[in-house]
């Protein structure tokens, strides 16, 4: 049975995986927690990148011989295949843990099994503890696992009747500076970040992560139909980070970094392209507009979840948030769980997650 | 000064004054608590309806004899002239009350000196205490003594993307039944209602207040330039509530409720409509749309605060809730800032104010 001091060590686990969010994939964000026999935390570690050690090896190394007889907890059950590192449930029964309390299995048929290995190595192992705040730091990399391509999260900012832009175009600035360095932080966690062709047209954005220490750089990908958007000296070509950009398979351009994909009845195929971006081994995806291209990926189901930064600002004209996402009818409309409303400086940042239609 | 019980006091006489929201114009909302001598609650009560007896006078009813040599608690500095009752200064001197402790000064001229009255009569005044907190309950009153004009609270539905409709006009319903009750409160609190002639002639609205016992049914407007949107039979002409209809001056209408007004660049002018309400004693207007409505309503500078019910919904077509306020550049736009945030059922209630421009 899970006592206080369990929760306590889970959560501090948890904590420990989101650490690792951005740098990780292919693989899943992992914290591990190792309690000796009279249940003093004796280590604590994260996987921090692809390749690396897996958490569970990072406590144990912390924790040493004092790990013999003690608890590990584990945010995702521990692996037990040999892939670029050893299998973690045979890291565990050779330290000498005692007890294995993960709160979610692995959905990944290469990786499961890691229980049954453990108990049949005399291991107590148990399963679920903080199970949903383990799945919500995952949410990322279980969505891929589940839905065999990256995990979608739309980001935008409007005003309050949500718009854009006013009527001229100007836009600059909607939202507040934190919101906007709040952004930054949504860029850092994920493994690509996506526009498309009229963002690169107005904004020639940069795309990258700035003001993270440490933060890996996500690929920068612009959806270029016709390959006529991104011109040679574009920000988003520099060498901050590196850059794909889409274009369709019979556009005329020739961009050295153009990705050539099938179009769809309006722009590319966004099946295609979250395949594609799947075989470069992004699991999470930041889709930073705009109208057009959110409602592209909407109407192809392939958004997850949605970050509105809500400004309190009204304009009453100009372009809106989301254009055409194949919805006439209100019976028809997508119906979303907020999960979280927070504060950013003068702005609210809503939370939401798209309901299964 | 003012210590813990002060505070304490003070909240309950703000707290009783919220329950005369709605029901007092042209007067404030108004709450009283008085202590006696040692400090224990003797009496409270609020501004229940104009006309009838001061926050003051029933807290002093409740208190009797033992309201000699207390301490009297009131939302707004008591009053000094005599209208339809006497003023409360005098009536707080003749009952022995010590010290007088009020939140906000009168800014209404014919009723201000009330503190100068108490002082002369050696009764200890202090002003200040959660000025704040008075300040918002009678926010709407407040407004209109200070403007000259009613407040005006602007009301919206919407999804996460703007809209109030889907692309074939289908809205019922975008918000939820605990918003949509959430509005009777609301409707509840306001001297009127007012909605526009696209939003009478597509929903044909009732407008009276369900749901809330005791509510003070508000006048119901509806701004009907031309005369033609409103027809017999329409459920806003029922006995439930009284009735307005705004047509302009020239409109070739013959409903018995029209009040002639001047014609704006577009519709009806907004400053004459406020003033003719203004006139029959309104002191607080809910604005419930629609986006043509409110757009006048903005551009004209008569929106004060704005409740919006975000509905966690995606449509990406269809109407959005605020339409031309005459703002064409960003520079020009609306600032607002927000002052509540707060979950409605599935939904997010936020409250912001107009910032001055």
């Amino acid at each position: 049975m899970a006592d206080q001091a369990d929760i306590t060590a889970m959560r501090r686990a948890v904590a420990l995986a989101a650490r690792g969010l951005g740098a990780t994939s292919p693989n899943p964000v992992v914290g591990c927690v190792v309690h000796d026999a009279s249940g003093h935390q004796v280590g604590g570690g994260w996987h921090r990148r692809a390749g690396g050690p897996h958490a569970e090896v990072h406590a144990l190394r912390e924790a040493g011989v004092l790990a013999r007889g003690g608890t590990a907890y584990v945010t995702l059950e521990p692996c037990n295949h040999t892939g670029r590192t050893g299998p973690c449930a045979q890291a565990l029964i050779e330290a000498g843990i005692a007890r294995v309390v993960y709160a979610v299995g692995d959905p990944n048929p290469q990786a499961t099994g890691g229980a049954d290995t453990l108990r049949g190595a005399g291991v107590r192992v148990e399963q679920g503890l903080l199970a949903e705040e383990a799945e919500a730091v995952n949410v990322a990399w279980l969505t891929s696992v589940r839905r065999g391509r990256p995990f979608v999260r739309w980001k935008y900012a409007a005003t309050l009747d949500g718009r854009i832009a006013a009527a001229d175009g100007t836009s600059r600035w909607i939202s507040s500076a934190e919101s906007r360095a709040d952004v930054h932080r949504l860029r850092a966690e994920a493994d690509a970040v996506v526009v498309g062709s009229g963002t690169a047209r107005a904004d020639d954005p940069h795309l990258a992560v700035r003001g993270i220490e440490g933060a890996v750089q996500p690929l920068r990908v612009v959806v270029d139909t016709e390959g006529t958007a991104v011109k040679p000296g574009a920000r988003v070509l520099d060498d901050a980070a590196p850059t794909l950009i889409a274009v369709a398979e019979d556009a005329a351009t020739d961009l050295p970094e153009a990705v050539r994909l099938p179009r769809a009845e309006r722009g590319l195929s966004v099946p295609a392209l979250l395949d594609a971006l799947h075989r470069r081994g992004v699991r999470s995806v930041l889709l930073e507009g705009g109208p057009t291209l959110a409602g592209a990926f909407l109407a192809a189901g392939a958004v997850d979840q949605v970050v509105g930064y809500l400004a309190p600002v009204l304009l009453g004209t100009g372009p809106a948030a989301l254009q055409d996402a194949g919805i006439s009818t209100l019976a028809d409309a997508f119906r979303l769980d907020v999960t979280e409303t927070v504060r950013i400086g003068p702005d609210l940042r809503i939370t939401a997650i798209i309901k299964e239609r």
